[in-house]
């Protein structure tokens, strides 16, 4: 029998469908998405939960010319198969496949680019407004989970859009999970479970109101009795209300027969209004029902089991490296606390979680947040280490500079996922951290090239005093054994891990093993490299550096970051403010957002593997020396 | 007679006082501080706002062991005079004097150095948290504007505080401003006034709710006559004791005999707690308070008349510049919209928000959203320029990355005080912004050499399509005269304004104009300069930089702006990457962060003024030439 979805071209073919067989396209949309992302990874849980409300979107709405936002976009693949993706959804997240983000480049029905959580609304507001001022007809739909609720960016969003009224439809996905539970007092409040004392305040306030009433003795009596009843009486409604939107909900997420009707009233309302749904991660796969935290994105996995595929065993990933020397280090060091914004277990710090549980932080998607308040524990005579993954950690750029570097707080930032982060795209890789954190005074920026030296980087980090960053790559180590005893690198302090005659290579990162492959491997050919391990992009080993930049007539420096502003230009210069001049060739990653795919293949792309450093060294060694201009000083 | 502050030298002594005395005392430090920004210049309405409330804290509490955080840190001029920098208070703003904002290395009773709004909660609840964790004795107090109170990191901290339940008390000082009078929803939430929608709301609920009670119908019945007067039964209070905190207030801002008793209860509470005070911008001040915008922060003025005094007449300023061709620009251009964040007078934008209200936004406090909300604006065709500081513009990095520059979003970013801000210190100087915006892929990144240039400029931003900004700096133009008919500058065009033989000056933006003079008055001493406009810190002229580095053997770059990563690492980069070796002079800012005193001072520190780039010239010239290490190609 031929499935529903095959007949699915584009959202018109879904307003002719019936509830059944809404229904049984929704079951097959489940099982497409649990079969492909069961073989390319990807976002499982979040897709599951929202399968029921993406087409009852597009039965109600008209896109594209209703616009439809999803936020963070971790929740778009029903989206995508209804919006003519349906062919070449197996290809998602694959090097030139589909995204596994909405994508405007991708499909007109994807309005907004995204991957950070929390602009939604914003954007929302700023199409809505657009369009009213421009007489474009058309409505815009935003979705939003309520842990994309709890960042700054979605309140600051909310309180604009109830201050100018314009219409906007926000669909609160209420399935009391980011990707770990939801934290915050918010939270709390959308699920109603508030204090007594807010119920006490509530009960005082109709005494007062009521007591001057005629009959408002017989009233307060009543309300003298009922404190605990009016625990239920603020509700989240009356929070959205008090901004100024049209509250409509909770509405059960998963039922076609009752969203259907509530959209359809909800698209002839005016002004903001949020719609309250509540979802279940995972729903209809019962192990990512289960276990809705590891499902949220995943790699490949047995569909039958839920256990992952992995073929054969592997080196530990960073990230548990660095979660075991966190409690490696705060068993010996009580001032070390860790904080998290919203991802405990991405970070590796879910055992340090239960192991400390009151030197443990998770902020929320509090990015800002996370790293003010880090500022605040330091000051207070704590070592606290913010884990956030490099591209969000872009999120904090000012806080990073105004509260922890302008006063030179020990806070100390692990950079989980720079670099090129593969599958996730571009607005998931590490591709600025170098660049970003190296021109903040003050600041000691690190990346280990392998997970022992990030032990010892973590180490360094923890006796150093002031602020400091490291950054890994995400995904496997490289095998190498892991030291027991833990030193202190000096800061500043590069390695020189080969020594040649042709060509210096400075390395840092993740480039530094492949360099050094590169190096031997060259050395059978008889091109003699040294290479060395620079492991700070702040501050640099000038004297090593410049020492060896004047013994060699080729200088290649290797990053994966950025060539602008990176760990590569602060090498030229360095070689520019000292006067020396030596022929320099910088690897990394040119001025571009970096696409999707698997990390090989982009590193391949961005020749940062083993194979291209050496092509690279051989062109240059091959090419001519520099045009010189040097008169002699007058 | 003496004053009673004279006897001030620590808040103890302030303990000491009676209620008549503290009155007077109040009386005097409004006078001091008046007195001092008439001449210094500085924040002026915010600090007379929180005389009586500073001087109540430090009553209560005890500082330094009590933690006092202020959130901005522009009302802490009180706070400085009582403790223990009353006899330097004469030096504020001043090179080597004392700060306008709180500061850390300036004494102990500075808990945290502020200058960028809305830190103070997170900050607040780091301290607090460290100190319980520790057994540190004390308590901190935060005291924020209901101005900060709409920023995201704000709204973060708050959630974060009443999610964790700290001890943690939060001042929230609502004079109905941030620095224009607020926007938001939450501030109308703030002030009571709330909708009918509310009421309706609240009325249903109740009826609901009385119902089936004994007695109900009666009840019911009362209801449905009150919808008015239930508009104001939603409180503040039920707003913050939602998200856990005790709320206390509202209290009568200028009253010392209900703030002190109210605060010795606060201080046995334990929680997090809310404390609400009503203030007065300007408060004693009657210029001030008429005019509270105008009087926020200001140059050296009149005390009789609050007339600005200025020597002599002065061109216009970037600012002014900026607003004008704003406003006729928009004349002719109808997509064209403005958008500050709580900034239309410092920004510029006053007239051209009266001129067109339905095209201009003032988002409040929320650079974050600002940027968003304007991609969304240009995703659907509007040119959005988003108005806002150097520094502030900080807070928008990822938003820049991710909202605008990965879809290439037709933005214009307009970059007041960039560069030298002066008196208002490390926080507010504009010192990153060519880094931090270079190393964003599909950003076109300009800076005008004068008040004329910036109107081509924005102009070439208007005609333009994709991510692009301007940085100007704080103040007067140069003088130079506007042309009418303004012209789009080629993206990336360099301008030659001088061309000699002994050095290759490529400047940009405000150092320009002494670059430009100090090789007029080195072509006297025989020094024969080529001097170019370089106009673009991104995309770099490299043709003709290549071009004419050729032709000279010294190549000097000057930025009011860091060093690592700017104007001159690009030409640093450009160089090192088409292998031309020229020996290459950098001036910028160094990789510190500049303290506050007059710009004149501390440009002439940094190097950037005529006479000490002719220095720097000569030193140059006259310096060694490169060491050289070059081998042919092999």
């Amino acid at each position: 029998m031929t499935r529903i979805l095959d007949r699915i071209d584009s959202p018109k073919d879904l307003k002719r469908l019936r509830l059944p067989e809404l229904r049984e396209l929704a079951r097959e949309i489940r099982e497409t998405i649990i079969q492909t992302v069961s073989e390319n990874g990807g976002h499982l849980a979040p897709n599951l939960g929202t399968v029921e409300l993406t087409l009852a979107i597009h039965y109600v709405f008209d896109a594209p010319q209703d616009r439809i936002v999803w936020d963070v976009g971790h929740q778009a693949y029903a989206h995508k198969l209804v919006t003519g993706r349906r062919d070449v959804f197996h290809t998602l997240r694959t090097y030139g496949g589909i995204s596994g983000f909405p994508k405007r480049s991708e499909s007109p029905y994807d309005a907004l680019d995204t991957g950070h959580s929390s602009t939604s609304i914003s954007a929302g507001l700023g199409m809505a407004v657009a369009m009213e001022l421009q007489g474009k007809p058309g409505r815009v739909v935003v979705v939003i989970g309520d842990g994309s609720m709890t960042a700054g960016l979605a309140f600051e969003g909310l309180n604009n859009t109830g201050h100018i009224r314009k219409n906007l439809i926000v669909i609160l996905n209420d399935n009391e999970m980011s990707i770990s539970p939801n934290v915050g007092a918010l939270s709390s409040f959308l699920s109603r479970k508030l204090t007594g004392r807010v119920a006490t305040r509530v009960k005082k306030e109709l005494e007062g109101f009521f007591r001057n009433l005629p009959g408002g003795d017989q009233i307060v009596h009543i309300l003298k009795r009922s404190e605990d009843t009016l625990k239920g009486f603020l509700t989240p409604g009356m929070l959205f209300e008090a901004l100024n939107f049209e509250y409509v909900g909770p509405l059960p997420g998963h039922r076609l027969d009752v969203l259907i009707p509530t959209l359809k009233n909800v698209k002839e309302l005016e002004g903001p209004v949020l719609v309250h749904v509540l979802t279940k991660k995972g729903k209809g796969y019962p192990p990512a029902e289960e276990e809705p935290e590891r499902f949220h994105g995943l790699g490949p996995f047995d569909v039958v089991t839920g256990r992952p595929r992995r073929k054969g065993p592997r080196p530990p990933d960073y990230t548990q490296v660095f979660g075991q020397t966190m409690i490696r280090l705060a068993e010996e060091e009580p001032r070390l606390v860790a904080i998290t914004a919203a991802m405990p277990t991405g970070t590796g710090l879910k055992d340090f979680a239960r192991r400390f549980p009151e030197r443990f932080f998770d902020v929320g998607i509090c990015e800002q947040h996370a790293v003010t308040f880090a500022a605040g524990l330091a000051i207070e005579g704590l070592i606290p280490v913010c884990a956030i993954y490099s591209t969000f950690l872009q999120r904090s750029f000012d806080q990073i500079i105004h509260d922890v570097c302008l006063t030179k707080q020990h806070v100390i930032f692990a950079l989980d996922r720079g670099g090129i982060v593969g599958e996730d795209g571009p607005t998931h890789q590490g591709q600025f951290d170098l660049s970003y954190l190296r021109l903040i005074p003050n600041m000691v920026v690190m990346a280990p090239k392998d997970e022992n030296e990030l032990q010892h980087m973590l180490y360094t980090a923890m006796v150093y005093r002031g602020p400091i960053a490291l950054r890994y790559p995400r995904g496997s180590g490289v095998g190498v054994s892991l030291d027991w005893e833990l030193k202190a690198i000096p800061i500043g302090r590069a390695e020189v891990l080969r020594e040649g005659q042709d060509i210096l290579v400075l390395a840092i990162g993740a480039t530094v093993w492949p360099a050094l492959k590169a190096a031997e491997e060259l050395s059978s050919q008889g091109v003699s490299v040294t290479v060395v391990n620079a492991r700070f992009a702040k501050p640099l080993d000038e004297e090593l550096i410049l020492d060896l930049a004047q013994g060699h007539d080729r200088l290649m420096t290797i990053e994966e970051n950025s060539l602008i502003g990176g760990f590569g230009s602060a090498v030229a210069e360095l070689l520019a403010d000292r006067r020396l001049s030596v022929p320099l060739m910088r690897l990394g990653i040119p001025d571009v957002f970096v696409e999707h795919g698997s990390p090989a293949i982009l590193r391949d792309k961005l020749g940062l593997t083993t194979p291209k450093i050496k092509d690279s060294i051989l062109n240059f060694l091959s090419s001519e020396g520099p045009r010189l201009i040097v008169s002699p000083a007058s």
